[in-house]
């Protein structure tokens, strides 16, 4: 046994005992008994206690001191297994287990403070958060950009500054669109009726079944928030019914289907490996978004949902497919990022990059943030927010510390616009296997040009080698402007 | 923080882990993808692993010897501590590993020989597998009786002689009962018909609510094998369904529902430790039996389930609560100690008793096992058994190295008996609430009396103060003649 054959042993049963974990959190979200929470909380304590202390183990410096990588595969390995290692090393244990302690508190402080739009109730709580994590980040910064440090957590290689001109180029283009398309004077029906629970969830069954969901290591179940869960052999995916909204139930199952295929399509060999699993959440959100968006509310993709619909619903008002295009595809006002449509969805995202980018600098006072939010959003979107459930306390994340997280959404966005713009490429007749509810070529694309490749490469260069040039917003802009122009005849 | 404290909160760490590991295996077989095996295999090993590691952790036995106990709870939690310690320094690793490796091959190498009948296959490999639990046998009992320090895993205190005495009492009474009751000119009806999956499991829902099941803390699910699993404040119970046997159905949820309601009724402040779970086998099986058996098998109950089962499934043949009762209980001549009603059931534990005594004290040569299986089979039940798969090769036990487990079923059924007679004694009106579909008053008995005190006392001192008075085979058998006597009218 060599140095890395003992820590690759090692590795695998961490990377089990975290598959565990996760398994767990599944559980709790789609058939744990509700009143089992409190022994659930000491049963994760328990399990990340194990994990925290495999992850600091001391023979793990030796190990990767020792080990010699053969082969490029290897090589990627010890990376990863590095890459985590100092970065526990460099945050101190009474840090990390201060985060964990004040996030899991302050989630529920931000529950109750939405649910009462009670801005100032959650402050307090948000500001010890943030300092947390800027004294985290200044550990993992070791004297360089705070912010840049944690982005680095979910999306090794980008920085601030990279992506700030990104957005830059892109939000012009995004705003001048969105004005547009609000202001045609043809606006596209809306879907209306109720769509009984029982048939949205065979049509989901059906749909993930046509985006290639791999049911024998992977199952569908309700859950309050759709989620994908899971690496390797068992990947889990949940959906949300609302009756009178199908679109919500279908395309949030589209959307972790991408998830789930991703990583079910990473090459079994590295299976409990840190090779194993979707390499960064940008590129875990271009499969998930491509899936959603790109092929799943194409117009020869929805032609096709159009007649399973009818075939499974009746009659619902809607028999023109272009007329049922642009009920998918519809953009309307509102303030949440998780109901936008495709063309205002990245908006929401570069307000919340600036604003978090700004209280990790120390730009923003905490007190201030309500007054930016509102001012910002009256800008990009053109309404005043009067409620701050629809404001700076819509999401979750900043409450258990996500900083640094909401700019890989855009990321996502944008890998899928060139992913996008390679297979229409590589496939010329995509539409008519789309129009047949056939996404088998562009799915088995993805899957040998990326999905497999796991963690083996970074990010950036995944896609790059998929697309075979490198990425940037423009395919994205393009395909947005092309296909909303084209719905709301401009 | 005293020894005793710091050995509590690793105790309680660990208990959680285990919570975790029992999650997995009822994942495994009611939500798991089957794709998903292998993998779960790789992720049961690692935390398995992590369980050995704690339950052998260095630091035990310094606590144990530090460790003082202040009140009769701690003084019961440092018994179980060490009882387990003991159990694990007297075994080497080597002979823990090895075991662990064999059976867990050995059960797919019954499963195999039991589907072709093919005793042969089967012989080499139990061979080994009892080969190893001799000599973990030899290692625990240190000079004493092998087959009791098995036996005393699952049934602390309990003996191979203290058992063989009162099987020795039974085994006439139950033979001149089954011939009785099979010889009898009046036969009960059986049930015929065929009742839909989708209305048994939601009388199977009502049924366990009946007995007091506590949704909030627990869920039933579809399996292959009835079971229930978990302690705490998350039990969960499985069921499964054949559509011209609703019984089937209906009893398997009611035994499951005791187990869930031992382990759910035990005082809260013991959860995660080792007092928090039921004491032993026999106290288990006790609480499962007088659940299905003693209450729900009753006549006063099935006359109240008679009703229910008219309302659901319309008209069956059987409107008679008298004939209905019959065809509950009704005893008929089978090979399956699965299927056995309760005069036969216990006939079933005693020769393996027996059986399996004799392997373990070298008294009966593998090779032997068939013809005495059959011999003994011949001589209880009257019947020839026709294939292997009727007889040595039906229960899974022997393969995954169960031995001195079988007699625990049948203390289970001795201890129901004895508490069935002090319910009785207790609430003298247990049958008018029982015909109502009322079991809160035997229930709440139990778990006043007995299910609230978990691993506190031993399981003989449970059940005898509980019952106030000594258990024996009496109760039971005067319970069972009484009982089929008058519905064989006798």
């Amino acid at each position: 046994m060599t140095a890395y054959d003992d820590l690759m042993a090692f590795q695998r049963e961490t990377e089990a005992l975290a598959q565990v974990a996760g398994r767990l959190g599944w559980d709790q979200e789609t058939m744990m008994p509700r009143g089992a929470a409190d022994q659930r909380g000491d049963e994760m304590a328990a399990l990340e206690g194990v994990l925290h202390a495999r992850r600091t183990d001391p023979r793990l410096a030796g190990w990767l001191e020792q080990a010699v990588a053969t082969d490029a595969v290897a090589a990627a390995q010890l990376r990863h297994i590095r890459r985590t290692h100092t970065r526990m090393t460099k945050v101190p244990a009474r840090l990390a287990q201060e985060l964990a302690r004040v996030t899991s508190v302050a989630q529920g402080v931000w529950a109750a403070a939405r649910a009462n739009d009670d801005v100032a109730a959650f402050l307090p709580t948000l500001a010890e958060v943030i300092r947390l994590r800027q004294e985290e980040g200044a550990c993992l910064a070791q004297g360089g950009d705070i912010y840049d440090a944690l982005i680095d957590d979910y999306e090794p290689g980008a920085t601030a500054d990279s992506i700030a001109a990104i957005f830059d180029r892109m939000r012009p283009r995004l705003v001048a669109l969105r004005s547009a398309v609000l202001g045609a004077s043809h606006q596209p029906r809306k879907l209306t009726g109720t769509f009984a629970q029982e048939a949205q969830m065979r049509m989901a069954r059906d749909l993930a079944s046509a985006f290639g969901y791999d049911w024998s290591r992977g199952r569908l179940d309700l859950a309050v928030h759709p989620f994908s869960s899971g690496s390797g052999h068992d990947v889990r995916i949940t959906t949300r019914v609302v009756e009178a909204d199908p679109f919500n139930c279908f395309y949030s199952t589209i959307h972790e289907v991408g998830h789930a295929c991703y990583e079910l399509g990473i090459d079994p060999d590295y299976r409990l490996t840190p090779l194993g699993m979707g390499v960064s959440m940008g590129v875990h959100e271009s499969q998930s978004r491509i899936y959603e968006n790109q092929l799943g509310r194409s117009r020869a993709f929805t032609g096709w949902m159009l007649g399973q619909m009818r075939e499974r619903f009746g009659e619902f008002g809607i028999t023109d497919p272009d007329v049922f295009y642009g009920a998918v595809n519809r953009v309307q006002p509102g303030f949440i990022r998780t109901e936008a449509d495709e063309v205002q969805y990245n908006l929401h995202i570069m307000m919340r990059f600036d604003l978090e980018r700004a209280l990790m600098r120390g730009d923003l006072a905490v007190a201030d943030l309500q007054a930016a939010w509102n001012d910002r959003f009256k800008s990009d979107f053109g309404v005043t927010v009067e409620r701050p459930s629809q404001g700076m306390l819509q999401d979750v994340h900043w409450s258990v510390g996500l900083f640094g997280y909401f700019p890989t959404y855009s990321l996502g966005n944008i890998f899928a616009g060139c992913l996008h713009k390679a297979i229409r490429a590589a496939v010329p007749d995509l539409d008519d296997q789309l129009a047949k509810g056939d996404t088998s070529a562009a799915t088995g694309w993805l899957r040998e040009n990326l999905q497999r490749h796991g963690g083996l490469y970074t990010p950036r260069d995944v896609v790059a080698q998929a697309c075979g040039f490198e990425p940037d917003e423009g395919p994205l802009l393009d395909y947005l402007e092309t296909k909303f122009r084209t719905i709301y005849r401009l």
